[in-house]
């Protein structure tokens, strides 16, 4: 027990050292092949090439270090950050894989590789998961995406001394075995059951969608209320409906986030709004249900007061199963340590939900306390990561058993 | 009749040159003390002066003709326009008092002063009604007011040519009898009842107040709905509450025109909203009332929500009555004119409510066609128009017998 507390404090210090490898001082901010990001990349080697491990960054961006040249289970998350960030967000899952290598000290069943990737929250070039979608071979595409200073990814990774040509050799070996992303939840359901651990059995599917309510601008002094066409007062009308359909479906998430009304001002009766509507669940079938049911009823807003509505559906990607026999196992360990089981779907997109279309893949969460992410005030309780690190060496020992 | 036709014609067109001198080419805006301005004081001023007035731009940058040296109706409205403006939007008031002179050559029974008010927008240094201030001896404070560039009030009147310590002499003469603006309605009342003017009785009273609902911003994908502390979803509701009771109280006119999210992203439930809360109503009492229980429903929204709520009074304003006696008169001269006489409440401020501190005063709406103001498509009807100017004749031929 001792070992594993140990090995936790020291991985929330690594994670507190690697969020001040930043572009910004004051705050946590390292996008992809970003000059911290090579700091980070050096220290993360050094430590791993302690422990006897083989290290390279693939053309992607993505830090690999491997304990052997046979069958691996990989274990990882992401490197970069949202601007202003948590020390923990996808580092922890990265530094909890190098922790697991010097646990178990040779013992694993299994070689192990450990990857930091690259890219995963689509801050450069508004496009997500380029490290893992490298592992997977689908980031050909989005080599010529540039950044808001015009840079490609291609040249991005030439400035970097990589090589985009060679993108291919990000891509998983044929005989590696699974992959585990240990990551905090971001969330508050854990911290409302006081559990540390979570076990993840599925990613949400999302749909995005953006509609736009289109009235008429006029004087706010000068229009009787009956001859207004607010587009502001419609949007907000469907805000209470997106809401209220939220809370009466199960597991179903929806938000509007993004609100932007024209023209905005406080003497002024808005004739244009455009509003971002973000909707997920496990459930594919009930997620396209729940879009389908709240494009209809912003229609009957629209229509009652006189309005257009359009929408443009930005973003409409399938829940992922991780796989099954791997969650099992995880949910063994957890039980294993004496823990209470909780199995839950993430919210949140990650890498594994990439890496699940090549490789049976799991995840287990972490408590996030107050549920704050994307924040600095991100935390996570050096129990947790004890445990988490309990349960990733059970789960590792008893590899063979499982698979079988 | 042919007479005001033909003025009218002229009128509209001398608006329409009036708006072709212009900050930005393409589009209609002519700001306080602008490059612009200096043209159509040139081109009013030539014309005036063909008619025999005397003409003098004063210290506040008013253009100012006067008929003769006697107690004078003061008829006038304002020369400076908002942002892509309309060409009608207080340019028409001032060059109808012009068209009443040319009209009545020299057989008014009152000396006439036209005035073309230097600022009553507010958009080059956020405060409004500089140029009518300045007639009521309360523009003063205003000379330390800075522009977007730094340049304060008192430094741009110099650099216009004129001087701002004799900013008294702006003000009105003691012996000036009444002060009438013709203005366009900027709303759709007048259009609904197809009617060409409308007799004002009062300008509304007008409350401003800033609301900023504070939640917790979260993950949209990772954060249950029962967890959320969403302050879009707050003020939406809120929204409804405002404009339902707006609907409920006849006269009554809110509006919330400027919304601001934050953090405003698509995968993020919001933390902070900003709502701008506009008011307005010829009964003060009623207005307050609705402020008061609009405030204390927001409170209510907050609290069953665990939000926050807070707010700041930008503005009370108290209604403005028009002098009755000559809004009577008024409507004596539509109705001699044949016309339906409609009397109404200006649900925006013009300068005819800074007047009023000092001086009886009335106004007369023309129709705005479709309501549309602020805005290049803003129209008036020559007919509409015609009926206006022969409305002034016959106020102002009528005035000794009015003013018994």
């Amino acid at each position: 027990m001792r070992a594993y507390a140990d090995a936790a404090r020291t991985a929330i210090e690594r994670c507190r050292w690697i969020a001040s490898r930043t572009e910004h001082d004051g705050c946590i901010t390292r996008t992809f092949l970003s000059p911290p990001m090579r700091d980070v990349h050096d220290h993360l080697r050094a430590w791993m090439e302690e422990l006897g491990m083989s290290v390279r960054v693939d053309p992607a961006g993505n830090l690999r270090g491997t304990t052997g040249p046979g069958p691996a289970v990989i274990i990882g998350s992401h490197l970069d950050t949202v601007p202003d960030a948590g020390a923990f967000d996808g580092v922890l899952g990265v530094v909890l894989g190098i922790s697991l290598v010097q646990l178990l000290a040779g013992d694993s069943p299994v070689d192990i590789e450990v990857i930091g990737f690259s890219e995963e929250e689509g801050v450069r070039f508004g496009v997500p998961f380029i490290g893992s979608r490298a592992l997977v071979g689908d980031a050909r595409s989005v080599l010529t995406c540039t950044d808001a200073a015009g840079v490609s990814v291609r040249a991005a990774l030439q400035a970097y001394g990589l090589d985009p040509e060679q993108l291919d050799h990000a891509q998983l070996s044929p005989d590696a075995l699974a992959f585990l992303e240990v990551h905090i939840e971001q969330g508050p359901v854990l911290g409302h059951l006081s559990a540390p651990l979570g076990v993840v059995e599925s990613i949400a599917g999302q749909s995005r969608v953006d509609l736009t309510f289109t009235g008429h601008a006029n004087h706010a002094g000068t229009t009787p209320m009956g001859s207004r066409r607010d587009a502001l007062a419609a949007a907000a009308e469907w805000v209470g409906v997106v809401e209220r359909l939220a809370i009466a479906t199960p597991g179903l998430v929806a938000t509007v986030g993004r609100l932007q009304a024209s023209p905005n001002a406080c003497n002024a009766i808005n004739g244009r709004v455009t509003a971002s509507l973000d909707v997920r669940h496990a459930d594919d079938v009930q997620r396209l249900q729940a879009v389908s049911s709240l494009l209809a009823e912003a229609r009957l807003v629209a229509d009652r007061r006189g309005l257009d509505v359009s929408h443009t559906l930005q973003l409409d990607q399938a829940a992922v199963l991780m796989a099954p026999a791997l969650t099992e196992a995880l949910a063994r360990a957890v039980a294993a340590t004496g823990r209470q089981v909780h199995r839950m779907t993430s919210g949140a997109g990650h890498d594994a939900m990439i890496v699940a279309r090549r490789l049976p893949s799991a995840m287990l969460f972490l408590r996030t306390p107050g549920g704050i992410s994307h924040h600095p005030d991100e935390l996570v309780l050096e129990d947790d990561v004890a445990a988490a690190l309990e349960v990733g060496v059970h789960w590792l020992t008893h590899w063979e058993r499982d698979r079988a």
